[in-house]
């Protein structure tokens, strides 16, 4: 484990990583340090417990990066749209350079951060942004009406549990992040500007 | 599979169980079948995507089932009370059921779907299902006080991240029950009464 | 007076009933204990002031049980509503056993507990219930549209006022039943399950 | 019954009083004419039905004239709380000139209806009044410590239940009011000014 | 200065005026006691600093008294919407009595400050007070579709403006009258009854 | 006047700028230029009435600009707290860089944009941004206890009166940029990352 993943706090809690890794953990992190130029501080604040890393990275993979009709900017800009409600420091700023990368475009990231109704997408994506939204503030209040909209938009069944599973997600990390503030890395306020 | 999974609408998506199961799903919802005399209905509803199903299994596992500080029922407490602010039916439904089963004591399963401020619980329970409702409710505002109250009723750092990690995790699956219009099995609410 | 109405607590404030009770409320609790096998708590709540306990009683009688377009069912389910917005554990328990039992169908009030939006009613019904909502959280925005779409389902402005009415005494009893911490009688929980 | 009281609508549902009104009614109605200088419209409005007239002047003459240890006054401050919370134009209107006559402040009641919090009354009053605006608004978070800071101020548990009454029937009324646009007398506006 | 203008506290900090005030000032106080019969407290209040008195004189002569498609009369209606949902103890009774003064209809004042939805407006007026109170209530949820509904309804894009300008200056001046405890004059109180 | 300037839209409605400009005010826009780089779109907004721009100004330059207790980095750091509740892409753009760029710190102004809770700021900048924030949820609430908190921190009575002058400014101008769509300039969202 490199000195640099190893001194910084990354919560709240005094939940220190497991030491050493496991050497497929530490495979998955030197990835991450290749690929990404950082280890994410999630994946570092959830390696007290080497099942729970590996359950939560599961599903973060499944969500985020796997087979979808919705692309992975869209799934980030549904991240940082329920984020954005939930005002959860680490996910915005995660997800908030992600989508400045994958878009391209430095304003959007900042848009939905700030204000994602005023931001500029397509009719399709509101309705999507719309769904992720009533699902965060007032999910008991979804009906066949809210599922018909997407329908109507050109989303699938599939594409809905996709949407809802995002949003989902978003709305259990931001209240993990939050429950223990969580601190994003550096790397990621800078990124993609 | 039996008849009686295969032919059961179990969300308002258009979303069928693989066909045939997977030997592996088949054996896990055989065990279920047999232990709790039901396989639960998020799990078929999963049942679409078997990878997805395994993530969710594995991360609900992990979170309900695996070692921790705090007891089963401690966290089927939590799982009612999140999902009592968020009025998920299918959540309340099923994990209503657990707590009267768990506790042996069916007017408290009752009594935390209904209201869990006037449930009679331990004072600590009390502090540990006010940490997840303001996760629920506001999760932007928690902050190190709030950590530290859990701390004074004897929680450690570990008790902390595992009452985030169930209470966010029902922020999940509430929504992605309600955004699907999930119906739990009809066997949860004659159960434990 | 029974042993077993004098010596339970039904409320958290220590105003015992009359005693003896006069005549008249004894006899008209006599004839509670044999129709519902029990004297419902908020009567014993009221009888420490003769009065009060009869003009209760009064509009409680005219409101659920006098001649009205909506059916006592309707009117329950108007109770369960208005409650569970206002999460009264002493109503919900009550009005819930009450839905139960005039339905048939036990899951009907467990969904109406929980969520009342996603509770299979007819939309005659869910009309009813949306107003009642409204007049629940945001009586100052009801207007003339509100009004019209129950006339629109058929509701004659006897109705409405019926609709009103009830809406407008739960929002009372939950009040009063959280104020005093009132208890329910633990044979609701078990009824017509 | 007199011309004046009977051609105005003083609600938006076609529910015209009962005629000629029964004897009693018509002395009650003259009574209030004598002893107020008019027939409040509510009476008006539940008029087109005696029982639930009856129904509704027993309570309220229970909850605002009956013996109590709350003053009228005070009853009246709450019931103009509770209304300026549920934006009871009837109410507040009619209960507005009520604490501004039994007072002899008309600055008190303009402030308890624009904004109780900052209106000039004494700690015990505050304290009263904290507990009504709290049942009206999250009746369900209402607890032991709430009605524990009721006796530190003074107030004996038949207070409590008395300033539960009272904020609960205006609760109620508030929404028949607003259910029906209910009017109230033009005569309150200009009333002790 | 007068004797009357310089021993009233007007707010809860103690922040006297200049004394004695600069010519031009005590000019424009001289013509609001000739004019008006009062010098309203707000600008007591603002004169313990000069250039502050000045711009907001400034400001507020050019949204309420300059030239614009709103009457003065409408825009009085603004103010008071915008302050009956902020609940502003002194600009409620300030404005409040320029309503009831300006439309020479005490009852339209009232309804105003008690609940502006159900007051007796044009449907003009409606659409004006709907966009008024939604800036106020959630102004981040303003879109196009709400300019477009008062362009509909004749509204040219410099009225919007001066919607907006009117409903955003009262947002400004409800929070610094509720951050110091501003209190009205007392003939407010009495005013256009 | 520059091309750049003239020929983009910097709101909803359809407002040119008066052209050409009155000497002063392309004087101020010229110094604007050369100071900042840009000439501040809010202002653009403005020039399409000269007497509204430049009372806008005053206000503006008097509240973020003037001789202060409160330094200009907490006058910024009030303006993007109170934005951020209000969510408004302007000004969480301006100010935030405004922050990134007095602070040197562009850590601090993304997290005053994302949650201004959990922000690492002195006690009294706590205090101060607290107060800010309870001014614009819920300004009807602010009581003594809420000044004296500020007075134990520190606090004179003029500061508070600036904090609530600041905090009150940008609720105006959060809502005018909301109901006019108003965009800031490009160059803020790279500035001082």
């Amino acid at each position: 484990m490199s000195k640099d993943t190893a001194d910084t706090a990354v919560t709240a809690l005094d939940l220190p990583m497991v030491d050493p890794l496991p050497p497929q953990t530490q495979k998955y992190f030197d990835i991450c340090q290749e690929k990404l130029g950082l280890v994410p501080n999630v994946l570092k604040a959830y390696a007290f417990d080497i099942d729970k890393l590996n359950a939560f990275s599961a599903l973060y993979n499944d969500m985020m990066l796997a087979d979808s009709g919705l692309t992975k900017l869209e799934r980030e800009m549904i991240a940082v749209t329920v984020s954005s409600i939930n005002k959860c420091f680490y996910c915005l700023t995660a997800h908030g350079a992600a989508v400045r990368e994958l878009s391209g475009d430095p304003k959007l990231g900042e848009h939905l951060v700030m204000n994602w109704r005023t931001a500029p997408v397509t009719p399709e994506q509101r309705a999507m942004l719309e769904f992720a939204a009533k699902l965060t503030t007032e999910s008991h209040a979804v009906e066949e009406v809210d599922r018909q909209r997407l329908r109507d938009h050109g989303f699938s069944d599939r594409d809905i549990w996709d949407i809802a599973g995002v949003a989902g997600f978003y709305n259990m990390t931001n209240r993990v992040a939050s429950a223990t503030d969580m601190r994003p890395n550096d790397e990621y306020h800078s990124a993609a500007r």
